[in-house]
C-alpha cells in the first residue's frame, strides 16, 4: 500500500546525509496521505546506506502499525501530532543539525537578520518551552507535539514551517516529504549565519520589517514574481 | 543570439555550486556584450543541475528579455543598473555566500586585515545603508542597485569589485562571468578571514598602509610583477 | 593468531579518516578477546592507506608484545591500563579529534546541553586533572590511564563512555571496536555542538536532569524503547 | 636538470589543494640541493591543476633563473633568504591557510595549549613584527625573509618549523618539500584548535612545560619512541 508515498518517504530520507544535515541514524522524514489519514516514517535506528523503500512503516493517526516489519521512529508521536494540528502540511522532519540544535539548546530562537531566512521563514524561528516532569516522564514524543503547537499559537505553520525543540533539535515540515527536507537545509543555512551574525555584532539588530515582508512576499505572496511562473504558461 | 557569451555565463552559473558558494538555486551570474547592450543572465528558480546553456535568458538594460523561454532571474535590475554605472565591467555575480552574508547581516563592511584582501580589493569592502520604506515597496531590485551604486560615490568599481547589501548578500564582479566568480570566491574567503580575525583580537587594528599599497600594486599597478607578464614574452 | 580481531580492529582504525576523526597517523584503536586477555592495537605511526590487518600488533595485557613485526602504538600503556580497569569494554579509541580536543586543551568537561549528548553519555564528559612532573617524566602513558582511572572513581565507565586528557585529547571506549569508534563521532559532535551553544548563550543553563534521563533511559534503561528490539521478534 | 627535485617540489606543491590549504593558486612550494645550491620552486600564478614538473623553475641563491620558461613564484626571495639562514632546511612553503592566516592578520604567535602541537612545535609558533615602509616599498619580499629570521634570533629553526607573518599568513619548512607541507598542514590544525581553545576559555593558560616537553621529546628526542625505530631492525 502507499507505494508511491513510500518511495518519496525513502527518497527524502537519503537526502539527510546527502545534504550533511544526520550523523548515523540520528533523522527522521514522514509524509502523509491526507485521504486515508495514514502516514508513512523511516524505521527507528535503522542505517541509511541500509534501508530500503520497503522497510519505510504505515501508521494511522493513533500510531498504530498499519504495514511494516519494523518499529517506527521513536519520534513517530511527534509527527502525528503535527499532522493531526497543521491541516496543510505533508511531510514532516526531525534532524539533530548542527546550527539548529545548537539554537535548541542555548533555547534560543532564530531571529530574523536576512533575506535568507525571510525568503522562507517569516520571522523568527521559534524555541519552545521547557518540558516539565511529567511531559517528560510519561508519552514524552507525544508532549514533544503539544508544546510544539502550543508554541504555534500565534503563529501560522504555513509561514513558519520550522520550530526548534528546546535541548533537542529541529523539526520542518512542508508540504510533501522533499519540502520538509527542502526547508530543514534552509533551516540549518539561516542558523549557522545568524549565530555568526550575532558573534559578529553582538548587537541584535533585526533586519527591518519592510525588508522582511518584501522578500516573504515576493516568493509566497498573492503577486509573487520569483521563480518560473509555470501555471500561467 | 550570444551563443558564446550564453555558454560562458552557464559555466560562470556552474561554478558558484562548485565552489560552494550557493545552496540551491540562491546566486546568479550574468554577462554583458557592451557592444549590443546585451546581458545574458541565470534564469529564476532553476537547478543548478538541470540547466543548460539555452536556459539562459538575454534581455536588454531595459529589462525586456530579448531570447529565452524562461523568466531571468528577479536579481535582473540589479544586476542591469550595475552595468550602466559601472562601465568597465563585463560580469556580475550575486549569491547568499555564508561568510559574506553574515557581514552584510550584521551591517558591517570587510576590513583590511590582511594581504589576501589586499591583493584583490582595495580597502574596506563596503556594505550600504538601511533601503527605505518607498526604495523596498516598489522597484525593490533596481533600487537596490541604486544603493549600491550611491555607496560607490567615493570608491572605484575597478579596484573594489564586490559589495555587501545590508541584511541581504554580496554582489560581485569583474572583467567577465568568470572573474566576476573568482571575486565571489576570493570575497567569501576574505570576510571568513576578517570575521576570524576580529573574533580573536577584539582589536579591529587594521594593516598598515603601505602594505596594503605594496600587495594591491604588485599584481594591479603599473609596475605589477605578480604572475607571468605573458604579453612582454 | 586473532584474525578477526585483527581485521576488525583495523576496519575500525580505517574509519578514523572515513569520519574526519584524523589527521596523519594521529590516532589509533585497539580491541581485546576477553578470552585470552590479548590486546590488538595500531601499529604507530604507520599511514592508514599503506596500512593492512597483517600489520596490527598483538600485546598482552603487561605490554609485551605477542605478535607483530611494528612497534605498538605509543598510546598502547594508557589502552591497557583502561582494558584492565573497566571490565566490560571491547575496544579503545584515542583521536585529537578538533572540537573535542578544544575542551581538552582548555581543561573543560563538555556539559550536557542536549538530548544528543544524553542519548550516549548520561551527563557531562568529563576533562582529566594535570599530570604532575613525576607522571608525566616516567611511565607517561601507563600514568595517563591511571589519571582517567582517577578521573571514573565516581563515575560509571559503561554509561559515560568517553574522557578527555587535560592538554592532549579525547579517548573514547565500548563493547567492541567499532562501538569506541561510534563513541568517538558522537563525541566530536556533542563537542562541537557544545562549543557553540556556550558561544551563542554565554550563559550555561544545563538541560533540566528529567530530560536527559529520559533520552539516556529510552536507548539504554531497563524498558528502553529506541531502535529494533530484535530480540523478541 | 634537478629533474627528480622537480618532480617533488611538484607534487609537493599539488598537495597544497588536497589538503584543502589554498584557494586558486595561493600557496608555493620550492626545495633546494644544498649540493648545488640550486632551489626549484612553482612558477609564479599558475592553476594547479594546468601545472607539470617540467613548469618548475630552478634559481640559484641570488635568484637569477637558471632553468625554466616562466617567472619563478614572486615570492621567491622570501623562499632563498630562509634557505641562506636555516642551514638545515630542504623545503618551504607559503600558503594563506585560513586558521594560521587569521592568527597573522591578529599579530598574534600560536600558543601551545596541547600535545597535537608540542609533538611538532617546541612552544608558541612565532609572528613577525611590522614591516616599516621602507622595508615594504624596495625589496619587499626578501626583507620579509629578513624579518623572519629576525624573529628567529632566539629561536631554533629546527624545532620551530613555521612562522607568522604578520598580516599576511604563515611560512614552514622542513628536511625536504615534503615534510614542510607536512608542517603547514599540521600548523593549520593547531592554529584551528588554539584558536577555538582562546574562544573557549578566554583564559590563556598554558599546557605545562613537563608536559610539552615530554610530546616533543619522545618523537624528537634523543630517546624518542615514538613511531617505529626502523633503523634498528
Amino acid at each position: 500500500m502507499l507505494e508511491k508515498l513510500k518511495q518519496e518517504v525513502y527518497e527524502a530520507n537519503m537526502l539527510l546525509p546527502k545534504y550533511n544535515l544526520v550523523t548515523f541514524t540520528w533523522g527522521n522524514v514522514s509524509g502523509i496521505d491526507r485521504e486515508s489519514s495514514l502516514v508513512v516514517i523511516k524505521p527507528s535506528g535503522v542505517e541509511y546506506d541500509k534501508m530500503t523503500p520497503q522497510d519505510m512503516v504505515v501508521v494511522d493517526l493513533e500510531g498504530n502499525v498499519v504495514e511494516g516489519d519494523l518499529n517506527p521512529s521513536s519520534d513517530t508521536p511527534t509527527h502525528l501530532k503535527l499532522y493531526k494540528e497543521f491541516k496543510n502540511i505533508g511531510g514532516v522532519v526531525h534532524t539533530h543539525s548542527r546550527w539548529a540544535t545548537i539554537f535548541a539548546q542555548a533555547g534560543r530562537g532564530i531571529n530574523a537578520y536576512g533575506t535568507t531566512q525571510a525568503d522562507y521563514f517569516y520571522g523568527e524561528v521559534p524555541c519552545t518551552r521547557d518540558m516539565n516532569k511529567e511531559e517528560i516522564e510519561k508519552d514524552y514524543e507525544y508532549n514533544t507535539g503539544s508544546v510544539i503547537v502550543e508554541t504555534f499559537k500565534e503563529l501560522e505553520a504555513d509561514s513558519m514551517p520550522a520550530v526548534l525543540v528546546k535541548n533537542h533539535g529541529p523539526f520542518t515540515w512542508g508540504k510533501d516529504p522533499f519540502d520538509a527536507v527542502h526547508n530543514a537545509v534552509v533551516l540549518e543555512e539561516v542558523a549557522m549565519m545568524a549565530f555568526n551574525t550575532e558573534v559578529l555584532s553582538r548587537a541584535k539588530e533585526i533586519m527591518p520589517d519592510t525588508l522582511l515582508n518584501k522578500h516573504f512576499m515576493r516568493k509566497h505572496g498573492p503577486n509573487a514574481y520569483y521563480g518560473q511562473n509555470l501555471q500561467t504558461k
